[in-house]
């Protein structure tokens, strides 16, 4: 269960798979927020995840509807990396340095 | 699409609905957030985006990976109702009454 908790997590990826339209062979390390924040429920919450368990209130699974805070980065880093024309590039906070349970 | 955007929502729910433990056949005005936060994507978000959309990484749709800010409550408000011996309670924080696209 504790691996489900939100934390950070890394990924290498190659600078083309980042989907921001850059031309490099270059790897970068990709650090991104994941997993639960069951122990920050409130009132609230309990009950919103009662409701999603519920099978008859569809209307609720096609919303985008959280039933606890969202594991999600509270700080960033830059990322820099050379492109296949030896330039330089920096993408400004692409990667998550630090993550939290929050909402 | 316009629809589909973080804002508040509300239920109509029977307070033994709500999954606290009361019991009272009194009904509330039950209110949440839901919808997606597409314009606050940067550019952490976009690449994680597209990291989710791939098949070749199962791993990310195993864990909870959010790729944009979430649809969550700002501000909450207290409920109160009489349960089936006429007494009040009052339940803290049980309805949203703002939302935003937080994280």
């Amino acid at each position: 269960m504790e691996d489900r908790e939100c934390r950070l997590k890394t990924l290498l990826l190659r600078v083309r798979d980042l989907g921001l339209g850059y031309d490099s062979e270059e790897t970068v390390l990709f650090k991104y927020c994941g997993g639960g924040c069951p122990r920050s429920r409130t009132n609230h919450d309990l009950t919103l995840a009662r409701l999603l368990q519920k099978s008859d209130l569809p209307s609720l699974l096609e919303e985008k509807v959280f039933g606890e805070p969202c594991c999600r980065p509270t700080h960033y880093e830059d990322v820099a990396f050379l492109d296949d024309s030896h330039h330089w590039h920096t993408v400004e906070k692409l990667s998550a340095s630090s993550c939290g349970c929050i909402g």
